[in-house]
């Protein structure tokens, strides 16, 4: 028998969103789990990879190819030296983690979170300190908490907003607590930035506005641009970082691919000028409304979002499995998001990048199972 | 100022590669440095890929899309269960880093090597043991020295062969040394087999053929395609250990770029069945033997290769940098592939993945360098 894996392999296995997926599969359920979108992405997106198939084939710059750096900082109003192409947010995270803490160092993050920051903070052997987020009719940052939370060993914090699965936005106001917490500790912040674009209300506030000198913004493509497969993120650094973080990047995948690359670059103008992304809001607006009026209908308590493609609820009382298996709907428990804290009583999460025929159909069978249930 | 970046930053920088394409490009150099295919990749590849954008865009599983492990498992006769998609062969062998060693461990490895295994390596916070190849009028493996460099710490053998820089492809002998070595010593067997359709005579042997429980083969569609730009690998795991692989390798980039997988999985029998590699390999020794030959000719010795798209020589008392401006030829020096010893005298490496014209020219240019010099 030969030697063991490294211990770093039990900190993760299949996550719970491959896993409802699955028996969404196995049951003919409806997938409102895991949070791909069911639109096709848009067909100028389309048309510039099928164009850049046969001409944009081999190595990029690990940082990126220089056409889309380019887009990519006129878009956000950035230079293209703070900029650093990588393969979708999970890279840019995970790139981050490298860059910025290992043994020894604490990472200070809120719950609930997205699944891949526990994992990549204990990957490269730091320790998360998860802070819970408030919740009462509405999520709320708990700000006290989160300064409690600090200690001599904290390196970073690691926020998300447009925040999954709460649907949340920071308020400036928070913003700029976050960002005095920050300074006061000497803290770095990476903000997860990766629903940019998919808000109901005011637009968010780009953290690094806020503090430049501390702040990676995290962003993607596939969210943006309906493209969660094609692997296109992207982080912006504070000034003359990004070569640093370009050398954690370059070891763990290179570069992006190539021809996708040079498909976002001539996209992103494009989905500005032609106005795709308030298109977008108002396509996902419709599908919220309909699927938080639906479970509103039925009596359950919803944590109407504000930004994101996922809407919160409480549904006391049932297991996703039995969900799955008996309703034939798919969707996350709030258990996936939580590791230091008990969930909030029958929180779940619903995804509605889906169709709006979908949508309702998983309205009607939730509806038909709860009835039966009684 | 925030806070320092994680000293682990520090373990590299821009690559000698990347450095050389840019001094290629600024002084109008003809590039024989960085290996990226001047072919573009096959017409059913591309095919396939225009057919692909627009159906198969979202989140595929993180070991990779079914069609695609089917197809590399029929390739390579291996089970589809032990095949993880990554996200071309470097984040394979980086996967592989954080699935195999850390802290404490040691890596055993030839120098020559590649240049992502020592920042890989140091970055899970292991350390590499180099191990020279002997360099007479040919490289050798010297047996003695690796098992010499094998201490109770070591965790894994890693090799590659066809190798690059030199160009030498393992005997089945030195392989079953190697196992041998490894099952004596209960270590991990890393294989780099990423050129394993270019080989100019003997087909190499899969290592995993020997030691099946304990080899990780590392495979590149951007070599076998050349489509370098793409980033599809792929690892062939011992039974049973895809799992943990994929558990670690979700969280570097999630999944591999979703439409060019699925291109991936429609050439894959193509290629075989078209004759795609045997033509390759055609294609490749005939600007190998060019090559060689115009080196030769110069009075250069010349390392012949049996594999990969690389060929060292010796060119003794000239930098590369003096190449690049003066001769405007961009190669690489020898010393980006050693660290624990010196280089041999006057080692140099050009690639030869590029076209015959832009060979010829590099001849010439060099020939006239070398006479004004005298
Ligand atoms: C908050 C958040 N961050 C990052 C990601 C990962 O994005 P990508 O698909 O670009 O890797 C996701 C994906 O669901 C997400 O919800
Ligand atoms: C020996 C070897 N291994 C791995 C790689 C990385 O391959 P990929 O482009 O698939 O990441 C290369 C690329 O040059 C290589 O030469």
């Amino acid at each position: 028998m030969p030697a063991e894996l490294h211990p770093r392999t039990k900190i993760t296995t299949e996550s719970i969103f491959s896993r409802m997926s699955r028996l969404a599969l196995q049951h003919g359920a409806i997938n409102l789990g895991q949070g791909f979108p069911s639109n096709p992405p848009p067909a100028f997106l389309l048309e510039a990879a099928r164009k850049a198939v046969g001409t944009v084939d081999q190595y990029t710059p690990p940082f990126g190819l220089p056409s889309l750096r380019e887009a990519l900082a006129e878009d956000l109003g950035v230079s293209p030296e703070d900029i650093v192409v990588t393969a979708g947010a999970t890279e840019a995270l995970s790139s981050l983690a490298d860059s910025l803490y290992g043994v020894g160092d604490e990472v200070v993050m809120l719950e609930p979170y997205f699944d891949a920051y526990l994992p990549q903070t204990l990957m490269v052997g730091a320790r998360p300190v998860l802070v819970p987020m408030r919740l009462t009719d509405r999520w709320e940052l708990d700000l006290e908490a989160l300064e409690r939370a600090i200690t001599p060993r904290s390196r970073a914090l690691l926020v998300n907003s447009p925040y999954n699965p709460t649907g949340s936005i920071f308020s400036r106001e928070e913003l700029e607590a976050i960002v005095t917490l920050a300074r006061e500790h000497d803290l770095w912040i990476i903000s997860d930035e990766v629903y940019d674009e998919l808000y109901f209300e005011a637009p968010p506030t780009p953290l690094r506005a806020l503090a430049p000198e501390r702040v990676f913004t995290v962003g993607s493509a596939g969210k943006r641009l309906e493209a969660t497969g094609w692997r296109i993120g992207w982080i912006v650094t504070p000034p003359g970082l990004a070569p640093a973080v370009t050398g954690m990047r370059q070891w763990s995948s290179f570069c992006s691919a190539a021809p996708l690359q040079a498909a976002v670059a001539q996209a992103l103008p494009i989905a500005r000028a032609e106005g795709f992304y308030p298109q977008l809001r108002e396509s996902y607006r419709q599908r919220k409304d309909l699927l938080a009026q639906g479970l509103q209908a039925m009596g359950l308590e919803v944590f109407e979002p504000v930004g994101t493609y996922f809407l919160t609820a409480r549904m006391p009382g049932l297991s996703a499995e039995t969900l799955v298996q008996q309703a034939r709907v798919a969707i996350i428990p709030g258990s996936a998001f939580y590791a230091s804290s008990p969930p909030p009583e029958g929180l779940v999460r619903f995804a509605f990048c889906k169709t709006p025929e979908d949508i309702a159909q998983a309205l009607e069978r939730l509806e038909r199972f709860l009835k039966i249930r009684g």
